[in-house]
């Protein structure tokens, strides 16, 4: 079972080797997926993905063990359970800020390689003040395998047929309302 | 450069490894391929795909070099430019003898493993007359590795998302005359 907790297209910074600092933006995706097989457990899915390339694919899997590490190597405050809700806040700080010329909170997306290159890159939320750069999370995700990507574009390709079936159905409706009108 | 010959629903009898002969059908595509590099050459390629499953795919690639093996083992009489529309025939005759109750022309899709079990499966197209079956054609199509199924999947969600915003706007035009009409 999955909750999904986010799902919105941020804007952001993105760095990575050959290519000029650019904005863009991706789909930032937060799911809670709830696993009860061999052992109940709860893991944090953190997806970025492309609306315009189907197979721009980074994930990152946080089990409950996993963010222990992650909360000492950080520095973080916050719980397991918690951390999702501080780090939508950070996101939608980003997506304010982005509007102004000098944003004071920034996403970034870095490699160290080329983009879609099978290299991890780094999602880090930046607070530039006047003094330095603090780097308030950075978040290591993996480049998706084909067999992610795979089941991935499929999921996409359900809710869209879905969304077109909806969309049809509106579209005889409205259309026989129109016919009765004009009669 | 592909140009699309057919690509229709065409019903089928799915004969596999332990599963019961059962009727299905499949998404069957013929496509002339056109490449200029290096040389100038042109493939066939055949497909099956299955609008209700995903990850279903079946490859054939016939390049001119390949078909005059294929012309000679199945003993054929057509080049292979005229063998697309030969299959395509056959095909036709399939489907139309399909909704009788003794259809002379049956397209059979066979695997000697079970369905989607990375093994080969073979298309074949049988006449059944009083004396015999007679196959026709019996084409050996590959399964789809986790790249190919990965790039078939992103081209539907492209056709699907195209198809979306048009049906968008076609609501969206409806919408608005119904609007004018009720005023």
């Amino acid at each position: 079972m999955s909750q999904v907790l986010f799902q919105q297209l941020v804007p952001l910074l993105v760095k990575c080797k050959d290519c000029e600092e650019r904005r863009g933006s991706v789909r930032v995706s937060i799911e809670l997926q709830s696993l009860s097989n061999p052992v109940h457990r709860k893991d944090l899915v953190i997806r970025l993905t492309d609306d315009t390339d189907p197979f721009f694919l980074y994930n990152l899997v946080i089990s409950e063990e996993d963010f222990q590490s992650l909360k000492l190597q950080q520095g973080l405050l916050v719980d397991f359970l918690s951390f999702p809700q501080k780090f939508i806040d950070l996101l939608q700080q980003c997506m304010q800020e982005h509007v102004k010329e000098t944003p004071r909170f920034l996403l970034q997306l870095t490699s160290s390689a080329a983009l879609l290159d099978n290299s991890p890159v780094f999602l880090n939320v930046v607070e530039t003040n006047p003094f330095k750069h603090l780097i308030h999370l950075s978040l290591k995700l993996l480049p998706g395998n084909d067999v992610e990507i795979k089941k991935f574009l499929a999921g996409c390709l359900k809710c869209s047929k879905e969304e077109k079936l909806s969309l049809t159905k509106s579209l005889d409706d409205v259309t026989r309302q129109l016919h009765i009108t004009q009669e």
